[in-house]
């Protein structure tokens, strides 16, 4: 690893900013640049942007190879879209700048679960330039495939495993508030999943990351999106809930071997959810559960794990991983 | 990785005995024998020695050496010490043979904290030979020190690590009730900590390690070892403990930066422990709080996480490492 690693960020959303923002504090990262194709913001210094109370120095261009070009970073965190096929062109770009990638898109987490074929070119154009490509994040990337697959290492042998995620979005933003759908009626709801506009992105990817890992593949995979109906009225600085309306989704991601259910992720984000947390249980020898009571925090987490990961992904070998191949992620101060 | 890694297991106590018998059901494992001082152990067919209900063909020996020589395996399990002096002479040993190490060796954790010039020896002579070297457990190894570490990965900032263990030593082995001084009366304990019978080691260990990783760099680190005196009277299996005599341990490991406690440990081990449990608090951005209700059994986990560090470790670059620097160590059926 070299001394300071030199890193630009692609996209520039609520999650790409945080994130640059952090890697501005830390010492053996140099950011050189952000890129954005929204007009409001390229053509700013990144630092203005950012809004971090100074100039930077640092141009914020919406064009992603003649930013490669002049700043040659060595990683480039990516942070523009949930789908792998939103992602792939840019990746290859990267790739092919010969700089290592950190990205946040939910489905880069497993891409092998929706893609496995164009994962494969993926990784295979990775080794050939040399570089990683790493998807990781909170969820999916940590609460509910990482974290499971971290407290199998303790297991010696494992059956099951679950993992619950409630979420109280009255804590969130308004879009995670629009994208649950809370406030629709149960017809709306309806509509708004079939049209793909309510639904967590990357459940299975979690799902099968954490086959991976633990090496069983997966004979099925079945999900189920439903809506949590409001008992109760519900307010938030964004939105209103009537009883009888829509609170929020309730995402269940069930991963089977031969017939059997062995990967169960049930995902609830909802306004005004009471007892929000992330739950992990291994049934397994010995049975392992563990809570983080409150929840992990989905904003300030994934920009931190970004972050994090930069100097992993820098250092590990070539192609494209996942984050059970890289050494531990922690901080570092 | 070869398609199958070789194996022999150093050291036949109960740990190491528990974790031969796992290896012998991976099937990535080829398990290649065994060595043991014990003169009634020595001789023994594996199998027999296991209790696994059939022979192995794998000879018990007493001769660390000659072993090596005769099964030339990729990585040996030394379980044979909690000092890191204890293993120091059979680590040499290993890595001149040109094998790799996992070791329960409480200070193998983090070698560097007690003992800095042999620790960069024995590294040196790793990295001579290309082999890895890694020390791990429960504790140390998991639950104080690289948990903490994993979930410092979603932070952007951590200002201070804080873990605790609290065990009912009433679930586990005679050994563990006695080592940590159940039934005593409070001046046979006090006589006992000075003597160096009760002590958990690996406590500084862990500080350092979480330190390290963190890229903290301790100033001084202090341990208090107290008596946990029985309020009631209580008997396990193996130990009566009246009003008022001993029930376990209470000891406190704190590692400073600059006069802040910034690492603090606390691990109980008693018999009648109410509520043991594991908890991680991480004052960061965000805060996290971790708690595995119930604790990890310590030897079923230890166990476990030897063997399945095993892959990781044969794997690894070469040198003196810690679980810090593995990937991700989960089970792998």
């Amino acid at each position: 690893m070299p001394e300071r690693l030199s890193v630009i960020f692609v996209g520039l959303g609520p999650i790409g900013q945080e994130a640059a923002t952090l890697a501005l504090k830390r010492s053996y990262l140099e950011v050189r640049g952000g890129v954005d194709i929204d007009p409001q913001k390229a053509g700013q210094d990144l630092g203005d942007l950012l809004g971090v109370g100074r100039r930077l120095g640092l141009n914020v261009t919406a064009d992603l190879k003649r930013a490669l070009a002049e700043t040659s970073p060595d990683v480039v965190v990516v942070s523009t879209g949930s789908y792998f096929p939103q992602v792939y062109g840019q990746l290859m770009t990267v790739i092919e700048a010969g700089a290592n990638v950190v990205s946040t898109c939910e489905e880069l987490v497993y891409p092998w679960a929706g893609y496995p074929d164009q994962a494969r070119q993926l990784d295979m154009l990775a080794q050939k330039h040399g570089v990683t490509v790493v998807g990781t994040g909170v969820n999916p990337g940590f609460v509910m495939d990482t974290m499971a697959l971290f407290f199998s290492g303790i297991c010696q042998q494992v059956r099951r495993v679950s993992a619950w995620r409630i979420v109280d979005a009255a804590t969130r933003r308004r879009p995670l508030q629009e994208k649950i759908g809370a406030g629709l009626t149960p017809e709306q709801f309806r509509a708004a999943v079939e049209a793909g506009r309510v639904r967590h992105v990357g459940l299975r990817e979690s799902a099968y990351l954490v086959a991976a890992g633990l090496g069983w593949r997966l004979t099925d995979y079945q999900e189920t999106v439903e809506p949590v109906i409001a008992s109760e009225p519900v307010s938030t600085e964004y939105v209103s809930v009537p009883t009888g309306h829509v609170a929020g989704v309730r995402q269940v991601g069930k991963g089977f071997r031969d017939g059997e259910p062995v990967v169960e992720l049930t995902l609830e984000m909802y306004v005004g959810a009471r007892n929000p947390r992330d739950v992990v249980t291994i049934d397994g020898v010995p049975p392992v559960e563990v809570e983080v009571p409150g929840g992990i925090h989905g904003d300030r987490a994934t920009a931190a794990i970004v972050v994090n990961a930069i100097p992993r992904v820098a250092d590990a070998p070539p192609g494209l991983l996942t984050m059970k191949d890289l050494p531990l992620v922690h901080l570092r101060a």
